[in-house]
């Protein structure tokens, strides 16, 4: 039996691999990345991460019960407590001030993914919203252990390699582990056509959008 | 095989029947009620109108496809254009103006349903909404068909005699239907069990909201 | 010249004066009130509470900014990681257990005030949303304080005298605080007629539906 | 005294600019523009109706007063019963079938300025709904006029001749004026710093999501 995030990811496969496998993240395995592009992503995913915040007190306010509650609110304490900070000083390291980060003008693919998401959350239940958060929370997660078992990873001297690392990492693949079993707590026979079809067409949006978020990163545009 | 609405009625069997058969809306059939309290109930209603209203626009937002942005584009309608006008002229023929209409206050019990009603639309998705609808648009045309059933109608010289009939004549009971029709699209078989949970929650606390309304009524206050 | 709360809550004094003198405190000070419905309004404000976390998260999620994000996240957090807990301790020194708690059926003044709070989230802006929690959570600790100040308060072998001290603590006023200037951020000059007269309409209403709580929790009902 | 939308446009004077006088739209008048484009444009642009009706649904949910709500209804309305009905035909006349336009995958630009507007609209109150919403509804008007004057300007013979004066004519500009009033209804001088900051914001991002939905026009893409 499938659960139901195989199920969309079935669904999605070419659109799942292109974005898993982006050209954006196999220039960080091999270091290729010019850096003013890394830089460019870095400065949109401030500003995403402060939307994805917000998703999660969203989610907060749709939790039916203390078990979802409770997740959301993690989730939320995670990105504002913790991740923001952390993602403030990898900037510095990077050169960006904080006061550039606040600066920054999102990007339309950026808005267009954040956005999305809100408005999927706003519009269905709890799970349309975890299933629009899905492809960002599990995808890095993925893209971190895929780029690890390439051929053409190169972690010494690789700028990048802190990054990669992060998402690999045990406390990142927890909160994806986490994400997964949120969206899994709904049986997958027990959705109607309808209803499977609804949540389809939101992984496959989010997913298309997440390709056009590392698009973006490329073009630095 | 019993519908959603069937299922969700059975579950709250007792507290439907207290709503559906309120000394309220017995004493409308044989005309006993004191016309402060109905002149009260007329005054709340216009209230609970806009807010339905409100209800329905939300119903828009959630849609997903063009054919629940029509039905709740019809509804919106059908109170904004139609249903508060004719609530208006009627209260007119009760004494009440327009102006009183307007500067009601609020009862807790009228702020309870309406505010629940919006919440779960809010919270949940477009089912939910509908559901949370349900005891009031269902239970309406019930109500009054059970009440042109009952011995002890008296429909002669009761100055209740228009609300029965409006709510028993074809035009609600359409309303009726046709609202009865969007929550029985989905089918029974494909609610999980911790979806149709909520649902049953939903449906048990609008119908128990509707008692207070009437004993509101009733109460006068 | 006046803040904004000053000036909301002398537009609703009596209403005001009703809700933070109310029988239930003066009860709860002078140690007469019956045990029973103390207990019903700990019952009820398990729920209130959960439903007041919800709020919070849909305040995070209607923040605009990084300081708006943290003081939410803020509550949110106080609520799920501390209240809750404290409440479920403080409730099992009264006898009643978790899963009382949990299957305690909301009461109607209860849903109205809490789905009230969530709908002007919902329909308005940050500050409708911080205002329609302004008398819960200023209204507490000024009861609080207030209690301590009047002649009839008995505080030996008042049974009620830890959760008079909890609201009159430090911590609790700090919480006050901290509401208080998120609401007196916008400036009452810089308010417009039709806006200031929404704020205080839900200021009002809110108030009411505290009066109400309190008297739920008299009525035992 | 400048009107709340004069401030916003010349806040945004540039950008307005970019986005009233675009490629796309000059391509139109001299009738330059590839087919292709014109119905590529059109399909979405039928996406884009569907999600503009839903953010009329929310503006009805979120209105104070009987004036707001049928100010909503009425524009809801109009799109679901009139406007949608006039695309699938104008298409039809373009070649283009209801399937093809139920079909369509919506494009990246056309995601992120529903999107946007939908978040503004739950996030914020009924004023940065309406601000977020205005630079389509009187945009559209003031391009079509402005076209109409200029020197470049060939109506004979031109595919496009149709849409310009769809958008120049009466009806559309009714629409137009009804929706500037309604933003205006709050004076410029009653708003405070911050809150004329967020608006300005929404002003600023919407006329550039309109600019990005032209180019995408213009790239087919």
């Amino acid at each position: 039996m499938s659960t139901l995030l195989e199920h969309l990811q079935s669904q999605c496969e070419p659109q799942w691999q292109q974005y898993t496998q982006h050209a954006f993240v196999r220039q960080l395995a091999d270091g290729t990345l010019p850096r003013h592009c890394f830089e460019h992503y870095l400065k949109q995913d401030y500003l995403f991460l402060i939307h994805f915040a917000r998703a999660f007190g969203l989610a907060a306010f749709k939790s039916r019960n203390l078990t979802e509650l409770k997740r959301a609110n993690a989730s939320l304490s995670g990105i504002v407590d913790v991740e923001l900070d952390l993602h403030i000083q990898y900037c510095h390291q990077w050169g960006i001030s904080q006061e550039q980060l606040e600066n920054t003008i999102e990007s339309t693919p950026n808005m267009a993914y954040t956005r999305y998401v809100m408005e999927r959350g706003m519009a269905g239940e709890l799970l349309d919203l975890n299933i629009a958060l899905a492809p960002c929370i599990l995808g890095y997660g993925q893209i971190a252990n895929w780029l690890l078992a390439q051929p053409f990873l190169v972690l010494e001297n690789n700028p990048y390699a802190e990054w990669i690392n992060l998402y690999a990492g045990d406390e990142y693949q927890q909160v994806a582990d986490a994400h997964r079993e949120a969206c899994n707590a709904v049986e997958l026979s027990n959705l109607d056509g309808a209803r499977l079809h609804t949540l389809v067409q939101t992984f496959d949006a989010a997913t298309r959008l997440e390709i056009d978020f590392w698009q973006m990163g490329l073009d630095c545009s």
